[in-house]
């Protein structure tokens, strides 16, 4: 009839050994329509494994209707099981789509990636241990699509505490990270062809998280305080208002009041919500940090915030605070794109904030984040005397440096890699291309001083030979 | 000029206090354009704190535009900072929008939800632990689309040994979710009004995801084995065809294997893509598990897995299989969706899977839900004789239960509801209306058999009096 093999100490166990083979080859039509098999007594004898393992094969083979018994009379091949073109198994991809996060040696001025070694990655351990040991069962079942009631509780008051935002917690949903708070956004409020208006440059991630909702966007451009809310255009209706009034990405202005103003006043007079990606504001280095748009027009603006920034990206929690007026929707929204987001992972953050770890954490960061920005700046003029201008380094994790005379095109990147530096140039994030040539993003967060000045260093000797 | 008060030991600093409370009333109009304030010494006075706690203040409204200074002369509003029409506080909302998951004392045969106190909870807390210990800092940064390598790698292999899954771990998207994988696969593929052939009863939630797509659902009747694939209509093209071969939902066939050749054949003639629901398919009362459709036809289905089942709902962890032509396309939409999932529960569920912890989990669990299917099936037999028929029952979290003469009504659910027990009609899944009206789906997962016994007799007592 046919040959079987079965290895004794596999992991696959016999029974499925024996039920793959028969049924492989009934599939690929070696085994064809009526043909009779070994009896089970047949086929355990030859095997040498007992009765039972060979039955309960055939059994399943027949519940799938890959075989036929006739009392008596033995077991069968069923018709219509054969495939005629069964492919063969598949092949890997011959390179990986992968892109390497940091090639080993390369010092990266990335931004948004906080100090990860400095993460107290101790306490969050132990909050983990202690929900999966201390929790009730329940809180591992489906749960809310807005998030956990705990986290969303403590964060409303950190969030009126330390960044005005005046919400109740039934305005926040927690997200996987402000790439789907965006998204979200864009999804319930967005038909295809909707004109957004966004700052010019925007970050090139939301550029694409709002096209992909059909958002039509109509740059507006920015000065050192931000968006030039007088260009704003007026002639047709906009649905969105995209800003990032704390720290705009990636030129680092922060919003004025008269501006902010403006802004409120164009929302509430087109009936625009405005989008407020609130990211890094917690670091600002002179005075306190600046207020939320939201709180000056909580039913006119959508506030995103996250987690990356601020604790670590790897988490992907980020959230909305909505008008009260979008809640059900929103809520109806992220039921259907992925039911709610992972529980413990909130109910540890939310441990961690209500007992003050994260403005503790902040405190800290603060002060390293400032540390490392002077290094940057020091190193800079120490390398590029009168060569360069920094700016928008109030706030956050990077800041603008501007070199004259050289543009950083691609092949300028390429000589700056193969020295072993990355740089990440403003005009990436530009819709409105050309104005940002000699401008990149300096992102400080993740490196050390030792890092940033050997980094600059590089640059120093790259840039020499251009 | 105007009264501010401090408090000494509040949780908001000093600076805060003095801030938001200027900012305030410039915002109301109660402080106007050109108004000078009192001197940082007079206020510091007025206020017993120290002059560099209003020194701070003042710099921090000039900063966001609220002040302006002028050398020697004070300080004074600056213009165009009040808001008008600054709103009240925003309210609560009346009543909040959160369904209660489990009302108290009900007994609530839900499907879909595992035995939740039966988790290795201990286990995965210390597996949180140790990573949190041990893990180099760069797991916590920004991922992959994709997801950790680590899991799809052990997901692979565990997918190809317990489910004859054949795939690399590149064709894997780890997802939050069995419901966003569908939200990706439906958002990918489908332009709105495209065409979706789906068995019919299929699962709510799911209906309303496709739909969310664009989707128009083309509904296939189900028997007990499954979608009758003999009725999907050729007429017309469809881009998706929608199916839970292992165990359909709700109604429990398993597809047999001509119907599966039906559906790859009709997928290759027309270039549909089949969408394997494969949930639940570990527990096979009877047999092993039935082997994926994917197997079949790799570059034809997109197989969606979830470790919702299996370990538990909170965790949110699903993934994609996808054909080789559609990994790219998949990896740009989860980056613009949400970059990627959080990465510390698909490390620790990575090592779970590898040191066969799952399976062994898998293991035990379905022997205790095939005794509380057993303790189910018995208490329907006690208290209904002669008067029901299960079906569905070979594999997973429930079965399918029809009472003769009992038509499951928004009134009859509220009677059952009023003597503690809730019942979820398979009506509720249906596209074409009217069928299914005396079943209901009886999920076992997370009752003990006490509760199963005491669930059943209150239904007895509900229906006795209908």
């Amino acid at each position: 009839m046919f040959w079987l093999t079965v290895t004794k100490n596999s992991y696959t166990p016999l029974i499925r050994q024996i039920y793959e083979q028969i049924r492989l080859r009934i599939l690929q039509g070696e085994l064809n329509h009526g043909e009779r098999l070994l009896s089970t007594r047949e086929l355990a004898s030859d095997l040498h494994v007992s009765r039972n393992v060979v039955l309960e094969a055939y059994e399943q083979l027949a519940a799938e209707g890959y075989l036929v018994g006739h009392e008596g009379s033995g077991t069968f091949v069923a018709e219509g099981a054969s495939l005629n073109d069964l492919r063969s198994d598949t092949q890997p991809l011959s390179a990986p789509l992968r892109e390497q996060p940091t090639a080993s040696g390369i010092i990266g001025f990335r931004t948004g990636v906080p100090a990860l070694d400095r993460l107290p990655r101790r306490k969050l351990g132990q909050l983990f241990h202690a929900l999966c040991a201390d929790a009730p069962p329940e809180i591992f079942n489906y749960g809310q699509p807005e998030g956990s009631l705990e986290l969303r509780d403590t964060l409303s008051r950190y969030l009126k505490r330390t960044r005005g935002v005046r919400c109740d917690p039934d305005q926040i949903i927690i997200t996987t990270g402000a790439a789907q708070a965006l998204f979200l956004t864009g999804k319930a409020l967005l038909t295809p062809g909707d004109r957004v208006i966004t700052e010019d440059p925007i970050h090139l991630h939301f550029q694409g998280t709002l096209q992909a909702c059909g958002a039509s966007l109509h740059p507006v451009p920015v000065d050192e305080s931000g968006m030039i809310t007088s260009l704003i255009p007026r002639d047709e209706a906009a649905r969105l208002l995209f800003v990032t009034p704390s720290h705009q990405f990636p030129l680092g202005g922060v919003l004025p009041v008269q501006r902010r103003i403006d802004l409120v006043q164009f929302a509430q007079a087109t009936g625009c919500y405005i989008v407020e990606d609130d990211y890094e504001s917690e670091f600002r280095f002179e005075g306190t940090a600046v207020s939320s748009l939201q709180g000056l027009a909580p039913e006119q603006v959508i506030y995103i915030g996250s987690f990356s920034k601020i604790l670590a990206p790897a988490l992907r929690i980020g959230y909305l605070v909505l008008p009260h007026s979008l809640i059900a929707q929103f809520r109806r929204l992220k039921y259907l794109v992925d039911n709610h987001s992972p529980i413990l992972d909130q109910l540890v953050l939310a441990n961690f904030i209500e007992n003050r770890g994260l403005e503790l954490h902040v405190t800290r960061m603060k002060r390293l984040y400032q540390k490392r920005q002077a290094a940057l700046i020091k190193c800079l003029a120490a390398s590029f005397p009168g060569q360069h201008r920094v700016s928008g380094a109030s706030t956050g994790l990077h800041l603008i440096a501007e070199f004259k005379g050289i543009a950083f095109t691609e092949e300028v990147l390429s000589s700056l890699e193969a020295v072993g530096v990355r740089l990440y140039p403003v005009e990436d994030h530009a819709l409105e291309k050309g104005h940002h040539l000699h401008q990149v993003i300096m992102g400080y967060g993740n490196l050390t001083e030792e890092e940033i000045e050997e980094g600059v260093k590089r640059m120093r000797a790259a840039l020499d030979d251009i």
